[in-house]
This record gives structure tokens, sequence and C-alpha cells, in this order.
């Protein structure tokens, strides 16, 4: 029977219990979407203003936000992490970029959150660092693409429902 | 002559100088939507786990969140928000909750990046506490709904491109 | 004898060196109690403001707290926390709100400081969320209960001196 | 009719809107007591071990609370405080220690939080550096002592009910 | 009479009261210099590992330090910043990388211990992210160039002692 | 082939993959110096403000820092510091206060980085303590001492280059 894990019988918010869990190699990869208009796309891409700078601040952004993932997320339990890391791929035909994030980590709980929180994080430092040329850039799909370890084992996104 | 503001003429990340901004009401309103199986909706929306208490969690991860935006966002000025406030409606066909935030400060700039935070961290602390029942779901369509006050004045998301 | 832990033999601080503890599994559980006028007792109970609020909100900052011990209790070490679980009991006859914590960690010391963390934090959000309507709420009582694990062992508060 | 001002009309957290309240001088005064064994009392008071520095370390941990204290307490609104000083009183025929805490901004809320968190970490930092000699420590008996400035004028402590 | 600010007539550390001095225009400028190896430095220079990275990561991290000074520092009050700049130049010679940051404000207190830590993060991202190549890296001869503003007023720092 | 381990072959920023680095006992050793005018060394020698003070504030922020290292410093893991020890020494004849970090951990990388933040926060904090006497007070000669554990073994500084 499905349970949410968050909430003990009495639907009080708390942490889930990982005391008794093994300690194992865990692996998250999220992705995200961030759709601008094609002249903000160029001045990032063509590189008009320094080009790589904004999603090398980007990628900070996300890298230094995945490691303070449990202080953001309220039930999020704190790990050490052994790897985060961020790319980018431009995607010409939409102008949009794209967002993908790479965390690993040796513990008892996944690191889904930590990727999650990564590209989310990326995307808002773009969109602040051109909000000034484009007030209406739009974050989308922002989901997790697959993890591994633990448990629950493999999981891989499917086409959209 | 569009600019960049976050870079200076070499092409260097640094924060707009904005001390010689007047300070003045500044408001904005940020949107988002998180889209997830029905069975999950239904669990959230019917009180199975005590309705109410996932988005009680989500509402408090985003206000604290919206606190700590320039602690997030690397170009960011620190501003003391005088308000944030978070609202979430149940899109019953779709099975997606809705999601926005409206932050208010009296400074010298704005709250646009404060709101996009709150939408986003209140999205993500709703995975985080459905994950263990719905691993697929999606954050999309975040964005800037409408911003008011400085001197770049009003701003209103029209439809999209 | 009798030594105070926390202070080398030249009387500085510094944070206890554990390094060659051992990992094992640790327990403490922290208790308070947080006194209200007759008028805030009922108006949290019989939720006339929409009951149970006060109390998430305060969960949650109780939860996320702990999380934080280390950055605000100056010699505590950084844990991996496992657990972090808050509950409220109220105590009609004398209108006050006993708190109680559990937090379960793996590490070579003690989660004392995070039960009393959460304990505090807890309580000192439900005066936030009530001082408009009652400025003289009292906590009290804020101690250990018990705790489990590591060399020290066993440890049950007794009753009060 | 009194109100609850920290949940809007459907019972949803938030924070208070405080962009209409003037900017005035605000001030506030909050107290708590932290009971121990007279053998512990002594070792602070007769400084065995390098009197002092446990209430130094103390009130540096309560000072830099209180700049965290909307990092903490969820509805609380960042202020930019203009003084934090933290006194401790040794009241011997009880081997206990009183803390006081002083707190003051110029800013369109009140600081009571912040007096109250000062104390609140202050006490918990004492508990931590004992606790190895004393772990029975309970802290009780913290509340506003006073306040001052803004629209709810001065509010003064009355004896325990 | 010389007196040091930052401890009351007990010598107990406190913040200083700045709630009656007036807000004005506050800019501070700090400098330090980072000494390395010659090979170390021709492969920053020389871009052999994308040239320009290594400098974008240490301002990104110097800048989001400069917001945190508060919380790093314990007596320093929390300050609305408005501009926050870091500049790295080559000094071929010595092999040597020269940092300068650039920090405003409009506040109560001038803003040297913002610039001071921008330098200090800033210099040691970049040891953080060359120690691999380079373990005996230096970081030196920081301090504070000038500073302007409140009523200390300016002051530029003398050549050495 | 000497190679950086924090950028990937495209020369993007990220975490260096620690997962399959071996947890071992890791021990690093930072110092560095701090310059003021001898009346400023006097007034904190001889305790005209009640002496020790400066420096027992210096040493709980330097601690603090340490274990919020991976916050400050983009590409540093967290880890969970086992022990932090910060010593001073007064240097009479060049007014001079040499600061010397000690940290220890168990953990899949090394604390240089933990050991570095610790002695430039401590230094940052005596500046900020003095500089109302003294605003031309230099740190300087910051680097490690020596560091054991882990692969690359023991690093031991050799005298000035």
């Amino acid at each position: 029977m499905v349970q949410f894990t968050h909430f003990d019988e009495k639907g009080k918010a708390r942490m889930v219990d990982v005391s008794s869990k093994e300690v194992s190699e865990r692996e998250a990869v999220a992705g995200g979407a961030i759709n601008m208009q094609l002249e903000t796309f160029r001045m990032i891409q063509e590189g008009r203003i320094e080009k790589g700078d904004v999603l090398t601040v980007a990628r900070v952004a996300g890298i230094m936000a995945a490691k303070k993932t449990s202080d953001m997320i309220p039930m999020c339990h704190p790990l050490r992490l052994s790897l985060v890391e961020i790319n980018f791929t431009f995607v010409e035909e939409e102008h949009r970029i794209d967002i993908e994030s790479l965390v690993r980590a040796t513990d008892r709980t996944g690191v889904e959150m930590e990727a999650m929180v990564a590209v989310l994080t990326a995307a808002a430092t773009i969109y602040d660092m051109c909000k000034a040329v484009d007030r209406a850039i739009v974050i989308s799909d922002v989901h997790l693409l697959r993890k591994s370890g633990g448990k629950s084992g493999e999981f891989i996104f499917k086409e959209k429902r």
C-alpha cells in the first residue's frame, strides 16, 4: 500500500527515520529548461556579454545550493555530497537552455532533492542575470531524470504523461 | 540599447550598483505549477494524509527561502522583505497544483527574485514530500506574473510565446 | 575527576576532538513547556485560527533548526541527523503546551544539542506566532529527558531538584 | 477583537505585511534562567576552567543567533539590528545564571523575537559547554521583559500568573 | 582617549550601538595578494584550464561572502549592500594575483568588513581551486585600502610600516 | 601530468568526485599573521580592554566559520569535522599576532580549506574588533602549514619562496 513517508500516523510533519537504512552509493540526475526570447538567447550564446559567464555564475549557484538543500527543504536529511555537476545545452530552434545536474553521495538516503535544487537554483540564477533584458523568461520541465542506489533502486523518468 | 546590468564593461560578474536608486514600494507576484499523478493529487487533496500539511510545510519552506534569496542567488541584493505570501490552487482536471507568491519590500531594488525563489522552493518541497509515491512529478511554468515599483515600473506577463 | 571537555588545558574554547570516538547509534529526547493565557491556549486549541497551523509551523521550524544546530551552537560538531520528530501536548488545566523532540543520528557524538535546539526553536516559533495576542508567554522547563548511545551511555532526567 | 496576525483569512501561514508600518526606534529586552548543580555553577563562577569563557562563548553565540532570527523563526521579518547585548548574573543561593538580552533596531517591526532568540541561544550554549559535567541543566523562565517602539507601544512583563 | 568600541565597560563583547548614527553613503575598498608558483600562475593566466573560470568562481564566492559578513564576523551589523565588485590583477614578475574589492551601502555603519571578507574569500577560493597543483600558495597583504562615509570620514591606507 | 581537479574536461567548474576515495583520518594545520600598531597590540595583550576577549571572540568566529567552509567556498565538499582548534601567539618585537588552526575529520577528502578558513576568519574578526583604533591592520602569510591523510599523503610547507 502506497504511503507518504514524511508524515507519521497522526499527520504530523517529521523527517523520515533513515537510521536503519544502509549506507550505499546514491546518484541522481535532474533536468529542467529555461525558455527565453531569441534576443536573450543570442546575447548569452554569442557572448556579446562575455559569453559563458552567465552560465558559470549559474553553475556555481547551483552547486552551492545543492550543498544547502537540507537548509531549504524542511524534511530533507543533511548529506555529505561527493559530487555535484551541472551542464547546460543550447537548444537553438526554441531559444531554450536545458539544464542537467548530476549528484552523488555515499549515504543512507537518496540525493534526488539535491539534484532538483541544483537545477532550480541554476535556472533562477539565469533568470536573475537576464531579467533586466527579459522579464518573461519561463522555467519549466524540472523533474528527476533518473536515480540509482538505495532500497527503492533504479528510477528512470518516462516521457510526459 | 539593451544591456545586461549584471556584468561590468569587462564581462565580470558583479552586483549591480543600486546605491543611487530611490527607495520605493516594490511588489512582485510569481507563479508556477506542479504536475503529478491523479493518485498523488487526490492524496494531498482529500487529506488522506492529514490534508493541508503538505501545503503548509511547502508554504513555510517557500516563505523561509524567499528571505534567503540573496544567499542563494549570487548577484541578488539583500532586502528587508515586508511581506511574503504563498497560495496554492488545486486544478482538478489536470491533477496539478498551481503556486502563486506575493512579495513586498520598501527598498532600492525589486523583489522579483524573492517571488521566484518562493515558488521554486514551495514546489521543490511538495516534490520532496510526495516523491516516495510519485517520483515523476514535474515543476513547470515558473515565471514572474507581475511586478510594480522602481524605475522600470509595471510589468505584466503576457500569454506564452 | 570531573572536567569540562570544551576547554583545552589553557582555558581556550575549542571543539572537543571526537576523531577517536566510535560511530554508534545516538538518540536524544528533550522537552519543554510554553505557558500562555487561557484565551491564547483556546485560540490555538479550538482552531479558531485554523487549528493546527501554529503547531505545524512550529514543528517545521524546530526540525529545520535541529539540522542547523552546529551553525548556532559554537562548539557543536556537524552531524548527519537520521530523524527529527517533534510532538506537542495540550495541558488543559494549566493552559500550557508541552513540547517533546526526538533526534537520532549514527555518528561519533551525541545529539543532545539537536534535541534541545528543536524544542527551543519550536517554542520560540509558538511565541512569535501568538505574541500579537499574548506577549507574556513564558518558555520553561527546557531540558534533556533522556539520551542513549556513545561511551557515556544512557541518561534519564530525574525529577526536579 | 483579538486576532492572530500571522494567518490570513483562510488560516494559511504568511508573514504579516509591515509595508505600511512606519520606521521607528524599536527596543526589546528578554530574560531567562539556566539552573544547574552547585558544582557546575561553582566551576563556571570560580573560573576553575578559566572563568568567563563559558559566558563569553555563550554571549557570542547569542549575539550571532539574534542576527539570524529571521532564518530560524519562519514568519519573522529580516531586520537590520543596531545593537545586541547580553548580560549574565550569577544567582548564588539557587546556583542559577540569569540571562538578559537587549536588542535595538530602527525598522518597521519590533525586535522581540531577536531578544528571545539571543537568550535561548545563549542558554543552549551554556548547556552545551557544561553538559559533560551536568546533563540535567534546565532552561526556564524565558520571556519578554519589556519592549518599546511601534504602534503597539510599551510592554512590560508583569509578575508570573 | 582611544577606546575599543566592541566591548562595554565590563569588557563583555557586544555589538556597538549604531542606532543613533546617521544613515549615509558608505564605501570601502580592500585589497590582498595571492602568491603562487610560476607554473600555477601560468595555468590560470594562459587559460590552459579554460582561463578565467578560476577567477569567475572566486569572484562569485567573494561577492556571496560579502553578503554574509554579519553571519561570519560576530560583532558585525547586518547591512543591505548596494554594490559588491571584485577585481583581479596579474602581477607577472612575481607570479602573484592581486585582489581588490569595492563595497557600497547606504546605512548606519561602514562596509570595511564586507570589503575585507570579499577579498579573503576570493583568495581562499583561488587557493581551493589550485591546491591540487600548488599547496604552498600564500595569501598576504590583506588590508583596507580606503573607506569613506560616516562620522570617522575618509581613510586611506599608507605604505607599510 | 599536473591537472586542476576542479574543472572537468570542458573547463566547467564542478565539485571533484570523491565518491571513490577512501574514508581516512584527515588533519590540516594552517597559519597566518595579523600585523598591527604597537599600541593596538598592547591594548589586546595587556588586557586594558579585558584581555583575552578579542582573542576568544576571534577563536569562536574561526571555529564557527570552519564548520561553514563548504557554504563559503564553492567547490568544497561538506565534511563532518571532528576537531577545530585555534591558537594565538603574541610576537612582541613585531607587534604581531600569529594564528594557527588545527582541523581533523574522518572523511573522503582533506580539511585544508577548513583550516585556512578558520585562520582567515579569526584574523578578520580581530581586525573587526580593533578597527576603531587601528584601521591599517594587515593580515598576511596565510597558508597551509601541513596536512596528512588521504592519497596525496603528507604535506609540509617549506620556507618562503
